[in-house]
């Protein structure tokens, strides 16, 4: 009889477990269940759809229930909410949400691609209507149908991380007025502070008004409905608010099942995907990782990490071994016209490992000098002084500063020091770049922190 | 008595060694002598100055004679021309092609940095007025003159290297009836087939007439002056040529001072930049070097190089010891609105050094599929299929491929298998990358090529 394989949860993680289980062994019997009426989508493309350069949610589905349930032979359920595990019986309940049905469902093997759940802090009137979440497909249908409604708009994003700058970004371009809060005395504090700066500096610029340091008390609320936030800065009147203080592993049903949780309930599993019941994987924004400079546990929830994982268990279930190497946190995104990008440790993290670390900060245009358009890239290099080794890499300005920290990526992962950096030999071309690419000249610079 | 040093030539190399050496000795007594009318000038630029992009011929220089004079303590001398080395008495002789007087300067220590010089080939008519060069800022006057000029006019490129597409893009945006020459089959051979193609279509489709496989026979010319080309496919009326069928070490005052050269004539020096007189170092366009993945003897003349080269020179001149370890030949360069790079062995030289090599391409978007203004990038990896070994890689598409193709230069330098670079924790974000970056599908699939 052929082996049964139940997924739970129908994104990045989920689905690409699936596909590749089957490529890998077409006689698997897989099934997905997902509790939302989307799957596959992109989620990190939510503020892009809520701002409207995105038009329709459509857009951000690379694959239908159709295209997994008949071209690539996974049958797949959306609004089907998988309510329990069962170890020891080897078997799902799961909840058709549309019709309340329940039905039970056996399995050999079992991926739980859960993902992640809005923080919803404990606030007066957190529960009021035009109070949002941006995580689900359907949260960004409610979320763009207030913000790209008619009439003068006043909103309020609480948390500044990247969901709450980049929805600051959307909603101030669709002429939305913004205050955003956020707890920290500065946004994005594990960057460099001066980057911190500069994303403010950048969001006042276009308007967006910015409230550090100051945790909101209340959303203050009139018949239900959002009329305003109170905080340590005082009160503004507002017709919404968005949430986005941060995200949580949804290991719920995991930890029912008695499954081990980590970082934060993150699920613990080890390199090949697997948890501590060897006929459970789990993959994706749920679990906990390992950092791949200091091996420490972390729970950095990514797309491009619960596809990688997804794959990964897929490929386990159905032979393997392949193995997960860890994350570095790699990030980018954008604010306005500035682009922000980071890999591997801050200083902060890296002296908190153990490192005897320095950071190393320089501005070089990313073009020749004399060529039209230059924009500068700001680079701080972390690095370990004993050995010089690189651990950590931010960048802001121009778009290029993506490309540039990728190639930190590499080189992080592979060992390098700075002075193997700073050699080096990059491309070049007076319109794409300058003859010392700031890659080397942010390296040079470090070398000089390196103990002699 | 402070030691003396004479530089011969004053762009990217011997500046970089002069500064280099004043910056970590400054009792040395250093002199530079360059023999035209410009130092350090940024000579990659000179297409875009002729094209107009760039209005005036300082634009493209970084330091003035007085800078490197009074400010860096390093007195400079333009339009001074080192005619003989006498390495027994340890002196050079010195033509002032202005004044025409000749003088005696000895030293201690001597740099070599004379670059390279545009090959004339051995054509008739190829010494007639409107016959072009492109090396030096004097040449880049000249010819942006022509370009420039009022009326109809037509060109020949003769050699479709960087310099000859870069000039061919400039003089069809400034008007000019342009048609490239190049004798080889296809443009920029050592790229993937599809991509010389691609290239091919670029330049047709902005209007350059191509002439593939065909020689050059003769320029034609009436009264002194350029009148057309006739080549293996006709003879076509042009108003001036451009030579652009490659460069030559300037070597022969290494060599009539009876120093060692090596590959194309190229000054053989060591790792640390001396030559074969240990009082006596080279580099920048004129020595031969060794490439990074196979240890064999080239000559790639490169202004990123010469740069390094230079620093490494002075930095050993002075006390050292540092070492240059050597080149991948990464390149990049834009044709209109297409964007080419590559680095380390094609695949034909990837098998001629004796690898059992593959090459793997693919085309992704440069952002995520749903985000609007995504562009392609055409990747190809070159690998050895023993050991997964990531031995060169190729793109085209848009402006980001620059970047992609640095990743793989880091990734290749640290003797990364396309395994390893497929486990790559890049970063992503919709408008910046898909949540598969072009890096990882060109290296996934490129696994599939590895022998297992």
């Amino acid at each position: 009889m052929a082996e049964k394989v139940i997924v739970i949860g129908g994104t990045a993680a989920g689905l690409s477990a699936a596909s590749k289980a089957k490529r890998v062994r077409p006689e698997l019997e897989i099934t997905v269940f997902e509790k939302s009426g989307y799957i596959s989508y992109g989620a990190c493309g939510l503020p892009y759809f809520v701002g409207g350069m995105i038009a329709e949610p459509d857009d951000l589905v690379s694959l239908t229930v159709d295209q997994m349930t008949h071209k690539r032979g996974v049958p797949t359920f959306i609004h089907h909410e998988v309510t329990r595990i069962d170890r020891e019986k080897k078997q799902v309940t799961v909840k058709n949400l549309e019709t309340g049905d329940i039905s039970i469902h056996p399995y050999d093997k079992l991926v739980i691609a859960t993902g992640a759940r809005p923080i919803v802090p404990d606030l007066p009137g957190a529960d009021a209507r035009d109070v949002y979440c941006l995580r689900t497909v359907e949260d960004g249908i409610r979320l763009k149908a207030v913000v790209q409604a008619q009439g003068r708009k006043r909103a309020a994003i609480i948390g500044g991380g990247f969901i709450g700058l980049e929805v600051a970004e959307e909603m101030a371009q669709s002429g939305v007025e913004v205050h955003l809060y956020e707890v920290m005395p500065r946004l994005l504090p594990f960057l460099e502070e001066s980057f911190s700066q500069a994303v403010l500096d950048t969001l006042e610029k276009n308007g967006v008004r910015v409230h550090l340091g100051c945790p909101v008390e209340a959303i203050e609320t009139a018949e239900g409905r959002v009329a305003g936030v109170r905080a340590a800065d005082g009160a503004v009147p507002v017709d919404f608010v968005l949430l986005s203080v941060g995200v949580l592993p949804a290991s719920d049903l995991a930890r029912d099942a008695g499954l081990q949780l980590g970082v934060k309930g993150a699920i613990v599993v080890d390199d090949e995907m697997r948890t501590s019941d060897p006929a459970i994987f789990a993959c994706g924004d749920c679990v906990q990782m390992k950092n791949r400079i200091t091996g420490a546990a972390v729970h950095v929830p990514l797309g491009t990490t619960a596809n990688k994982q997804g794959r990964i268990a897929g490929d386990n279930l159905a032979g393997g071994p392949e193995t997960f190497k860890g994350v570095l946190g790699s990030m980018v995104t954008k604010c306005f016209d500035l682009y922000i990008a980071a890999t591997g440790l801050s200083l902060r993290q890296a002296q908190e490992a153990g490192y005897d670390a320095a950071a190393s900060i320089v501005t070089k245009g990313d073009r020749a000098s004399y060529y039209p358009g230059s924009r500068d890239n700001t680079i701080c290099l972390i690095l370990d002084k004993k050995t010089g080794r690189l651990l950590g890499a931010q960048a802001i300005g121009s778009e290029t500063v993506a490309g540039r920290v990728n190639v930190f990526v590499a080189a992080i992962t592979a060992g390098m020091t700075v002075a193997e950096i700073n050699e080096l030999d990059l491309v070049y071309a007076p319109p794409v770049a300058p003859v010392y690419d700031p890659i080397l000249i942010a390296a040079s610079q470090a070398v000089k922190k390196v103990d002699r």
